[in-house]
C-alpha cells in the first residue's frame, strides 16, 4: 500500500518527486487542475471504478453496490491548490479514499451500498476568492451571481468554467437529491499540530470553526511627513496600530479562561498613500475570528468593537467597523462522528475529537447528508505552502480509517 | 499684475479654471510635462526672455543683462507633479519668477548682470523614485546608473527621456560651470502651516531637512488563522505594530524638550501574505525621519533600534533594521538668507526665519551657488493633493520677493 501511495501521491501532483521548492500551483477551473484530475481518472479506472463527471467539473469515481438503488457512501475532496501550495491539502483526501478503494478490492470486498469517490472542483479561494465552488454546485448552494466575478487577469469564473468545457448555466444541474447519498467523510491534512501535540493517530472532527470577519478602517489626513509638525498630525497608522495587538491579547487571554478555542487574527492591512513622504491617511485592517462556538466569536468581535470606541475617544482619528462575513459554525454529525471514534479505536488507533479551524467541502455536504471529517497530522501544522507534508504512515492511517468506514457503512441495516 | 498670475497658473496647468477634482498630473518627462513647459517658453518669449533647453531638457529663459559676462542671478522651480497633484508645487516658483521678470521689464528696470527663469525637469520622484533629475544634470550631481531604473509600465528613465527628445547620454552636458551663476533663489508653496500659524507673510528657509529613512522588517511564522491556537503563534504584525505608535510618541516628546523641530513617521507597511486566512509571516515598514539637525534625527534613529531590540528580546519574532537614507541636512547661504529677510521687511512684509521639511531643486543648485529658498503659504499646508491652494495674493507676494532678489542682485557693486 505504501509504494502504491506514494506513487499516486507524486502522480497526482504532477512530479516525479514531492520535494518541490515552489510548491504547486494548480488553481481552480484551469488546465493544471484538469491535468492532475485526469490522473485520478486513470487511477480510479485502474482500480475498477467508472467514472463521470457532473455539470460543475466534479469527478464522481463509483463502485456499483448489490443493492445499487440504495443511497451511495461517499469520501472525496479536492485536488486544487492555492498558489505555491502543498502537495497535500486536498490531495492526501483524494489519495486516501482510492486507497481505501484499492484495500477493499484487494480484500475482496463485495459493498451492498455503492460507494463513490468524488473529486470536487475549486475547494480553494486563491483565484477567484470564492471557495468549494464545486461542492457548493453539488449541494445546491451555489450563488449564481459568483459566475461574474473576476480573477486577477480580469477573467470570470463563468469564462474560466467554458475555457475547461463547463457551461455555468448549467452548473445547478450538478445538484443532487437528499436521498442520494447515506453519508459523506473527507479526510484532510489537519494544518494544525493538536493531534501530534496531544499523542493521538488521527482526528475526527466535532465542529468546524467557521469565521466571523471584521473590516476595520481609520481615517486620519495626510500631509508631508517633513512639514507636517508633530502635534499637528493625525496618522491613522499611529491611531489604528493598537488595535494588533490588543486581539491577540484579548484573544489568548479568554483561551486562558475557556475551554473552547477561539482565534482571532489581524491578517490584512491596506494603508494608503503607503509612499515614503506622506503621512498614512486612511488604513484598513482585516481581522478573522474563528471558534466552534459563535458566542465566542461574538465575544471577541464586541471586545474589539469596544476598544475601537475606545480608540476613537482618544484620537482624532475616525474609525468605522464594518462586518464582511459571519457565519454559524458547523456541528458535524453526531452519530457518524461516534461511528468513527469506535471504528479507529476497532483499528487500534487513537482518535482525537477535535474541532475544525478551517473550512472544506464538508461543509457544504454537511448541510444535506450526514457527514465526517477525518483529520491526519501534517508536519509543524505548516499547509498552503511549499514545504507542507504528511507522512506516507499517517496516511496509511487515513486508509485504513476511510476504508473501514465505507466497509461499515456499505453494509445495509 | 493678479489677471496675469490667475491667467498664467491655468495655462501653466493646461487649464481653464483651477478647480479640479482630480487635481493634475504631470510626470517626469511625459508630454504632460513637455505640454506645461511649451506654455512656459509662449509665456516667456511673451515677456521678451530668450530661450535655450540644455541637454537634459530643462528650459532656460535668459533676460541679457547690460553686462552679460557677470554671473547670472536666477530662480525657478519646476512644473512635474505627481499622480492627482496640485497646480502650485512647483508652477508656484516658476510662475512667480515670470512674474517678477514681467514687473520689472514694466517697471522699465535694467539688469547688469543677466537674469535666468529656470524650468527644472523631473523634480517629482512619483513616476521613477527618483527626485530632482534635471537639478541634478544641471549641478553634475546625476548618477548615471539612474537611466536604468524603471517606471511602473518598465519603462527606464532613459527610454522615457528619448521619447521626450533628449539622449541620456547627453545628459552630463548639461552641468553648469561654478561662475555661471551669482545666486539661485527658488520659491515653492510652504506645504505646511508655520508661516500662517505664526502670523507672518513669507518664509525664508534656513536649512532643508534631509531624511534618515529605515525599513524594518519583522519576520514571524505564517499558518492558519483558524487552525494555529493563540498560544503557538509568531506573528510579525502583532510583533511590530506597538513600534507605529513608539515611533510618534518619542518623536514629539524629543520636540518639546528641543527648539530644532524634528518629525518622524511610520509612512509604509508591506505585510505579507496579506490574505484573510493566513496570520502574517513577514511585516515590513518604512520610517521617514527629518530635521535640519542631523544630531536630532540620529536621536529618534537610535531609540528607534533600541526599541526594536526591545520587542525582538520579548518575542520570537525576528527583526532587522536597514537604513536606507540618511543624508545629511542642507544649510542654505547664510548672505542670501540675511539679504532676503532685510529685501522683505524692506517690502513691508513680514518674513519667516524658517527650516523646510521637504526636499527641492534648490538642494542641488545650493551645492555649487550661494542659494535661498523663499516660501509661501499654502491651504491648511496641503500639497501633492488636488486640493492644493495659494492665494493670488501670496502669490502677488512671491513675485515681490523674487523681483526685489532679481533687482537687488542684478546690480553689479
Amino acid at each position: 500500500m505504501k509504494q502504491w501511495l506514494k506513487e499516486t501521491l507524486d502522480d497526482l501532483n504532477l512530479v516525479d518527486d514531492m520535494a518541490s521548492a515552489q510548491g504547486f500551483t494548480r488553481l481552480s477551473y484551469t488546465a493544471e487542475e484538469d491535468d492532475s484530475i485526469a490522473v485520478f481518472k486513470r487511477k480510479a479506472e485502474e482500480l475498477g471504478l467508472s467514472i463521470r463527471e457532473d455539470e460543475a467539473g466534479n469527478v464522481i469515481a463509483s463502485w456499483e453496490g448489490s443493492k445499487p438503488d440504495l443511497p451511495t457512501v461517499a469520501s472525496g475532496s479536492h485536488l486544487d491548490t492555492v498558489v505555491n501550495g502543498g502537495g497535500y491539502d486536498g490531495v492526501a483526501g483524494v489519495l486516501t479514499a482510492l486507497g481505501a478503494i484499492k484495500q477493499l478490492k484487494d480484500d475482496g470486498f463485495t459493498p451492498e451500498h455503492s460507494l463513490e469517490v468524488i473529486v470536487f472542483r475549486s475547494e480553494e479561494s486563491a483565484r477567484f476568492g470564492v471557495s468549494t465552488v464545486g461542492s457548493k454546485a453539488m449541494t445546491g448552494l451555489l450563488d449564481e451571481s459568483i459566475g461574474d466575478v473576476r480573477d486577477l487577469e480580469n477573467v470570470t469564473v463563468k469564462e474560466a468554467v467554458q475555457a475547461c468545457g463547463y457551461n455555468w448555466s448549467e452548473f445547478a444541474k450538478a445538484e443532487r437529491g437528499p436521498n442520494d447519498f447515506k453519508s459523506f467523510v473527507e479526510l484532510h491534512i489537519e494544518q494544525g499540530t493538536q493531534i501530534e501535540d496531544n499523542g493521538y493517530d488521527v482526528g475526527v472532527v466535532n465542529g468546524i470553526a467557521t469565521p466571523i470577519r471584521l473590516k476595520v478602517k481609520a481615517q486620519g489626513k495626510a500631509g508631508h511627513t517633513g512639514t507636517t509638525p508633530m502635534d499637528k498630525r493625525n496618522d491613522a497608522f499611529v491611531a489604528i496600530a493598537p488595535l494588533v495587538p490588543y486581539v491577540q491579547s484579548f484573544t489568548k487571554q479568554l483561551n486562558e479562561e475557556q475551554k473552547t478555542p477561539v482565534v482571532a487574527t489581524v491578517s490584512t492591512v491596506d494603508l494608503s498613500p503607503n509612499v515614503m513622504n506622506v503621512i498614512p491617511d486612511t488604513v484598513e485592517i482585516g481581522i478573522d475570528i474563528r471558534s466552534v462556538d459563535d458566542d465566542l466569536k461574538k465575544r471577541v468581535a464586541d471586545a474589539i468593537r469596544g476598544y475601537v470606541a475606545k480608540l476613537e475617544e482618544t484620537s482624532t482619528t475616525q474609525f468605522e467597523i464594518q462586518e464582511l462575513v459571519n457565519n454559524t459554525s458547523i456541528l458535524l454529525d453526531k452519530d457518524l462522528r461516534e461511528l468513527l471514534v469506535q471504528l479507529g479505536e476497532d483499528l487500534d488507533l487513537q482518535p482525537l475529537v477535535m474541532d475544525s479551524g478551517a473550512g472544506h467541502d464538508v461543509m457544504n455536504m454537511s448541510t444535506k447528508w450526514p457527514s465526517g471529517l477525518l483529520f491526519i497530522p501534517c508536519r509543524d501544522g505548516l499547509s498552503h505552502h511549499p514545504d507542507e507534508y504528511a507522512t506516507l504512515d499517517d496516511l496509511e492511517k487515513g486508509v485504513q480509517m476511510l476504508a473501514t468506514y465505507y466497509k461499515n457503512m456499505s453494509q445495509s441495516e
